[in-house]
Parts: structure tokens; C-alpha cells; sequence
């Protein structure tokens, strides 16, 4: 057995004249025994009902322990040979999407996973017009209740499928952003968007899921991410920890692009992080281009810079109806590569011809014609579309080199650049290169993680060392206010080219193009 | 200020672009500073609230705090010059009576005490009774439900006395017996008076006060002090705690009478303790003779060895009706130090004279004749009443020897011999010693400690070093098991007559006799 998960098996020598220690305490002192520690508590409901299960049982248990601060509890208990699943879920708290993964906490096994849109959706797409809402009378417990009984609904569903109950989960994991975490939890997060800009809470810790509404066993306890700052939650904590970058001796990058673009630099000896909200560039994100991939979604395209022609993949082999960020990078990047955009980014119609259209006075790229596409209009790429991502891509890259510079290093230093985010998973590292997204290091330096706040929930739930790394990387974490001066403007400008003005920076580009 | 209490001020930078820390994090590292942990945990409750508290009152507060297992809780916090009690309760929880004090926690002055007899004896008088109802359907909840919503009504009085709230009771302790502390805390006890007699929980730490349904402020904490068994309650803990005998060098015993006699022997080295309920001679117990003290009730009472004259002590100086023990203590010793009983303590007709009536074959002496009582009935004691006062006298010294023989030590070794409960602020310890009841100590050795169960409860709320020591007590405790062998029963026929058959260990009744 892994000794690493937070179950512990128990077999009690039952109580008799000569030792007639409490039940509670005679659990807890070989509890105590086998985790080294002297401090572990017993939730007080199980507490309740402690000696009709030990003697059930026949003092041959399977107990389910967390760890709070330091202090371990004691969140269940079941027949050491049960069979039945012990469960435990993570919980990915998305602004957009919500993910929820159901695990074995013994094996760590995932058993079963599911999505469902954030509710909150219903008071505002962003988190801003959530936070706005709870100024409102009972917008605070709107917003709360949306999210839990949006849980609550998920979790008896996710568990039905796999034949168990709400009662059967004994740990929860949760990682959001600070604002979603604030909401998910019921405190105000009326200061976070008011300068100088402050949490209720940094380190909330591990709290009961009944003060919380969620409804698993009573006695579970939920584990909900900490955060920096304001701008930097707990979702960035949880991808750190999945990543595993500080754990290692190399400088690594971590990069999540969602609405903002966060990002981390470091090893094991110590981390700095900064957000892409702070820099104006990325108001208009890439995230906001297109369309979420899906069925019909154009995913990935190529241009055979000799024929020009177009291939191009949608997402199920499906009729495509549209484009998402993946796509876009991929579009933009040939269009670059096939000498169809100059180094600025504007269309060159000399080269573009007959896919070129103007509406509005703005050049438009035609790339699916009407007759081929879902919709049955054009599908094209605009020139504003093309700045936009420019702009988009060279914030990035100047959020990439302000944070490397700011510790003496170069981008070229880097030994791996993790990608976090399903963004992460479909962007072609080569097309994000070529533009200038990202810097120009071997194609295998780049490590997309996926949904990384998900994957470092799971870390939390089957691994107890995990749960003492959490705390460690908050603590480690330096936030570098991206100050948008005159340097930063001159970096960015430099960016806006492609793949950049300096283009001894991106010599693998040169080679491909 | 006293910094052994629970309170903390603290005076916060207010959060600022340059420490932009949470404020549940800035509040807990300043007090982290000061109390020197790392190790501080925010009431869920309490941290919903705080941003508003904090600004309200620009960071300057009170906290309340409390301590749990080594970790410190944040239960509460007020403006830092708000002249409002920050209130404490501390709860004699007894099988008859239910005693409170509410004390302000910044100073540990008393502002209110009341009491109330335990709604529980609706289901019997006796403990033994409740447990076995617990074993009916609902019988568990019933019993909790009475008494927890009893502390609730009483609660409310005592607070509205004083002008408070409920809510202004942040911390609360409760010492009862094993049985006692269990039916309150909603844990069944069923298994309590069945072999290998077996609580639930020896150590219940500190329990959120609206886990127990008991109403004050939804932060507060609750301590409830813990047992040693079934037999050695949380009761007897804070006996010990407010005796001050486990922190001096010399050995010294302390004794509460109440339905049991139970005994602890030590010092701050060691603790040694058994109960009376192990022996079978104080089935009768002393306090089931007579009445309960009360006005009218007589408490001493002396009597003229040469004259045979008696002079009798009523409470409040009203007409009697009735004797409670200490009365009968006095009684019992003059009768013996008069002639009037002989060292068998039987009543002497030869001595008693006219004060003799016989009833269906039975001595009865007459104390206070009829035209004298409140009754009109003549108060008179019996043969039988004194044949098992004797017993219980008897079985108490025979306890106290055993324990001290135990350890190697006599009797006499004994620099302090405490007295807890009601009945030792009453009992004359002459009295006592003259009919063999306790050792023949100096009577300077003799301290009365009152309500010790209370006063243990108090400390625990006043001082923070105190809760170090409880969990320090119980852990030290040996508990003896009184084996009623035929060593035993012969020190218990020695000491069934008055004083002793060993007149050696009374040197001083000889004197006064």
C-alpha cells in the first residue's frame, strides 16, 4: 500500500478490563503511532457514531485522514475489507467551466469525471460582473448558492454513475481563481477588485464541507487552494504543483493563457510569478477569438507556401463552422511562413489574391468559402482579427521576457516551458514559435499539461506529501507587478513584428520559413 | 495585561499595493508574532465577517483565541476599546445541579452565577438511569435535548442579568462526570456501564459550540475537560487543576464527596487516583442521608460531655426540619466524644437517657424534639442511619489508606488534604477525624475547595497555561483499581469503629476525648 494516501488501515486490539482507553483515543493513539504525530482529531460527527462502527467492525478499520494546518483528522471510517469505493473528489473551479473528478482515494484511481457550466454564468460571464453583484442585496448568496447547488447537483450525478453516494466522498480538493474561491466559500469578495486590492483569505485551508453546503459525507473535508493575491489563485498554485517544477533543480516557465495569461519562473529554490491582467495588450485575448474548440471547430490549418493551398482540419472531421485559438495560431503562422502577411501582420494582397475580400473597408481572408462550411457563409480572419492576435502574442512575449529579465535570465535559459490549460494541449508549439508567441526553444522543451488546476486538485487528494507542497510554493512565491513603463512599451512594440523584430532571437523560424 | 489570558490586541498596517496579504492572513501573522506559533486557524463563521470587522474598526481589535490540541483558534474579535464584556462560561455540569459562572475572559472577573437543577433527573435522579435510556428510541437525544436546551434558557438569564448576549460568550468549559460530559456532547454512553466499561472519547479537546446546539456565538469554542474512564470524569480533572496539587513538590490527597468518593493522591510528579464506586461500602453513601443543605437544614452541631446539652445549628438560623451531612458529621463525632455511642457507634441507653425512643425494634435518638421542629415531628437519627454513616465512614478511610498504601506512604505523610464539593466547605474536619472518617492531619491541612469542578472550569477559560495542564493531569493520572479483597475488607473492619481499633492513627481524639 502507498503510504502516501491519505488511508490508513487499523487493526485495534478491542478493549478489555486491563486497557479500557476510550474508543476515540484508542483509535487515535495507533492513528497516532503509525503518521508520527501527536495531534490528530476525530471529526466530532463521526466521533458520534465511532463506537457502533469500531465494534461493527470488529476494530479492523480503514480510516480516511486529512491534514489541516498540521493537524491531521480523522474524516471517516470503514471496514478495513470493504470493497466499496472511498472517495474522494477534485474539483477544477473554472469562472467558465466547472470540472469534477472522482477518485479512489486508496488507489488514487480516477473514477469518474464530468463538466458542467458555472451557473454564475446566469449573474455574468466574467467574474467581474459576479463581484459587481455581490454589492447587491443577497447577490453574495446568489452567487454562492449558484455554485453549490451547481456542485451538489454534479457530484450526486457524477457518483450515481459509478454506483455510489454523495456520502461516500470523504475529501474534497478545490482549485480556483481567488474571486471563484471567495464565491464558492461565501466570503465577500468585495476587496479584491477595490485598491489595493485584498482577499478575505490567502491560505483558507481545510474546512468542513457542511460549513461550506456541499453535500458529501458529513464529516469530509474540503481542501480549497490558496492563493497570492487577488490576481493569482489557487488555480495557479494547483498547476504549479501538478507541474512539478518546484520540485526540480532547472528554471522552468509555466504558462496558463485563459482570460489572463499567468505565468511562473522557477525551480525548487525559489518561484516568481505575474499575471498578463496587469499589461494592457491582452485585453483583447486570444481566448476571445473565434470560438471554444468543439465538433466543426478548425483546429489546426497549413499552407503549402508554394501552391498556397489550404489544409485544413476541423475538429471530428466535421463540416467547419468556425475558428478556435489553436486554429488561429496555426492559421497565422503559415499565413506568415507563406509570405501572405508581412512582418507586420497585415495581409499582402499581392500574395493573398482571391481569397481576399473587403468589408467595411477591412481586408478579410477568406478560409473556408460558403459552399464548403457549416454556416454556409464565408469563414474568414479579418486584418483586425490578425492585429488583435498580434497584440494578443506580443504581450505575451513580453510578459515571457519582462519575467525572465527580471531575474537576470534569457528565454533561451529556460529547460521547460509547460503549457497549462486545454488551450495548452491543442496549440502546435512550432505555429506559436513562429509567430513569436512563445520563445524558440526545442520543440520537446514544451510540456502541455492540460487542465493542471484538476491535476494538482488530484495531487492534493491521493498524495499527503502534496498537500506539504502547497503551502510551500504559495509561501515561495514572489509576484512581480508588471509595470507597464516605457521599457515594457518598447519590449512589447518589438514584439508586435514577427516573429519579432529581432529576429537572432527566433533562429529556427528562419530555417523553417 | 495579563498575558496568560485568551485575549490578544492587535494593532494591524492597514493592507496597502505594497502588502497586499489577505486580511484573515495580515490578522493571523501579527498574532502568530505574538504568541509565538505558526500555527493559528480562523473561525469559518468568524472569517466571513472580518473584512467588514476589520475596516469597521481600522484594524485595531480585541481577539479571542483558544487552543485545541496545540492549535490555536481565532473565535472571535471586537473593537479593542470596546468597553463591552468579552465573556467566558464556565459549567459545573452535575448529575443533580448544573452550576454557571460568566466571567469577563480580558480579566477573569465573575460577572454572574446561577444554577439549575439538571433537567435530566425528569429521566431519573440517578446517572445509572439516564444511561439505560439512552438505550430506548430517541432516549439518547432526550437526554442531550434536555440538557443542552436547560444551559440555553439559563444561558440567556444569566447574559440579560448582566446586560450581554449569548453572543458575547465567546469561549466556554464544561467539567462533569464521564456520563454526564457524554449525554452533552450527544455521545452515547451506553457502553460506559457495560464491561470492560468503555467511554466514547477520554479527550473531546475543544468542540464548536454549535456542534453541541448550545447557543452563544456561533464562533465560541467549548472545551470539554476530559476523563480518565468511566469512573475518574472531567470533573475531577478540574479538581486537580484547581487544587494546585499537581504542581507541588509535596504529596498531598484530594477527595470529592459526592454520590461516590473518589480520591487522587500525588503530586507534580505523580497522580494516583480510584473511586468509591469500586468499593461496595459506600452503596449508602453519606450524602443520601438526611436532606441537602438549605435553610432550616442543620449543619453543626455539638454537643456538652458533661452536661449532654445539645447545640444545634439550623441554616439561616430558622426552626430545623432536617440534617444534612455535615451536620450529622458533627452529630456522630459529639455523640462518640459525649459517651452517648461507643466505639462500635452504637447508641449507649445508659448515656442517651430520655433523648432514647425505640421504633419497630430500632434505637432512634431524639435531636430536636417535636414542639421545636419545623415539622412538629421530633428530628431524631437511628441506629440504622448511624450503622451506615459508620459504613461510609469506614469505606472513606479505607480508601484513602488503601491509595497511600499503594504508593508506599502513610497517611500521616500528607502535607494537604483537599476537599472538594459543597459538602467539604461544611464538613468540620474535627468532626471527621473524631470519628475516624479522615486522617488525623494538623487541621491546617485541611482546604476546603468548594465547587473545584467549577473552579477548574473558570481556570481554563482565564488562563492559557491551565489548558496546558489538563491534558498534562490526565495523562499523568494511574488509575487504581480498589480490588475488594480480604486485605481490603480488613483495614474496612478496622476502621468500622470510631475512631479506629488502632486508636494510634487518631493520637488527637484521644486528646479531645
Amino acid at each position: 500500500m502507498n503510504n502516501n494516501t491519505w488511508i490508513r488501515t487499523v487493526s485495534l486490539t478491542p478493549p478489555s478490563l486491563q486497557d479500557n482507553t476510550a474508543d476515540a483515543d484508542r483509535l487515535k493513539a495507533d492513528l497516532q503511532n503509525q503518521l508520527q504525530t501527536d495531534g490528530i482529531k476525530t471529526d466530532f460527527h463521526l466521533l458520534k457514531n465511532l463506537p457502533e462502527l469500531l465494534r461493527k467492525w470488529d476494530y479492523h478499520v480503514r480510516c480516511i485522514l486529512f491534514k489541516d494546518q498540521g493537524q491531521w483528522v480523522l474524516t471517516g471510517i470503514t471496514h478495513a475489507e470493504d470493497a466499496r469505493a472511498v472517495a474522494g473528489l477534485a474539483v477544477d473551479l473554472g469562472t467558465t467551466r466547472v470540472v469534477l473528478r472522482l477518485l479512489e482515494l486508496s488507489t488514487g484511481e480516477t473514477l469518474a469525471e464530468s463538466s458542467f457550466d458555472n451557473p454564475q454564468i446566469a449573474i455574468g460571464p466574467d467574474i467581474l460582473a459576479r463581484i459587481l453583484h455581490t454589492d447587491t442585496d443577497g447577490g453574495l448568496e446568489e452567487n454562492n448558492r449558484l455554485i453549490t447547488e451547481g456542485l451538489n447537483r454534479e457530484i450526486l450525478s457524477l457518483c450515481g454513475a459509478c454506483g455510489l453516494e454523495a456520502n461516500d466522498i470523504y475529501l474534497m480538493a478545490v482549485a480556483g481563481n481567488t474571486a471563484m474561491t471567495h464565491l464558492f466559500m461565501g466570503l465577500n469578495p468585495r476587496w479584491i477588485i477595490r485598491e489595493p486590492y485584498i482577499p478575505v483569505v490567502n491560505v483558507p485551508g481545510v474546512v468542513k464541507a457542511e460549513d461550506l453546503g456541499i453535500r458529501v459525507n458529513p464529516s469530509a473535508r474540503v481542501l480549497v487552494f490558496p492563493n497570492v493575491g487577488s490576481y493569482f489563485g489557487g488555480d495557479l498554485i494547483a498547476g504549479i504543483l501538478f507541474s512539478g517544477m518546484n520540485t526540480t533543480e532547472d528554471t522552468a516557465i509555466l504558462v496558463d493563457v485563459g482570460t489572463n495569461a499567468e505565468v511562473v519562473l522557477g525551480s525548487r529554490n525559489w518561484l516568481i510569478a505575474c499575471a498578463g491582467a496587469a499589461g494592457p495588450a491582452l485585453e483583447g485575448g486570444v481566448s476571445r477569438m473565434g470560438m471554444m474548440a468543439g465538433p466543426g471547430v478548425i483546429d489546426k490549418v497549413a499552407v503549402n507556401p508554394d501552391t498556397y493551398h489550404f489544409d485544413i482540419h476541423a475538429i471530428e472531421e466535421q463540416i467547419p463552422k468556425g475558428i478556435c485559438g489553436s486554429g488561429l495560431i496555426d492559421l497565422a503562422a503559415h499565413l506568415f511562413l507563406s509570405g501572405m502577411v508581412d512582418i507586420r501582420g497585415k495581409l499582402v494582397p499581392s500574395v493573398c489574391g482571391e481569397r481576399l475580400r473587403e468589408k467595411d473597408g477591412i481586408q478579410h481572408l477568406v478560409l473556408v468559402p460558403g459552399k464548403d462550411s457549416a454556416t454556409g457563409d464565408d469563414l474568414t480572419i479579418s486584418q483586425t482579427d490578425l492585429d488583435s492576435l498580434i497584440r494578443s502574442k506580443a504581450a505575451m512575449f513580453t510578459i515571457l521576457e519582462t519575467i525572465t529579465m527580471s531575474v537576470g535570465m534569457s528565454l533561451s535559459e529556460l529547460s521547460t516551458f509547460y503549457v497549462a490549460g486545454t488551450f495548452g494541449c491543442f496549440i502546435d508549439p512550432k505555429s506559436a514559435i513562429s509567430i513569436g508567441m512563445i520563445p524558440d526553444l526545442p520543440i520537446d522543451a514544451y510540456k502541455p499539461l492540460g487542465n493542471s488546476s484538476l491535476g494538482g486538485a488530484t495531487l492534493a487528494l491521493t498524495s499527503s506529501e502534496s498537500v506539504e507542497e502547497i503551502d510551500k510554493i504559495r509561501d515561495c512565491i514572489t509576484y512581480l507587478e508588471l509595470n507597464v513603463n516605457q521599457e515594457f512599451m518598447n519590449r512589447f512594440s518589438a514584439a508586435k513584428f514577427l516573429p519579432h523584430t529581432n529576429t537572432s532571437l527566433f533562429p529556427s523560424v528562419n530555417v523553417w520559413a
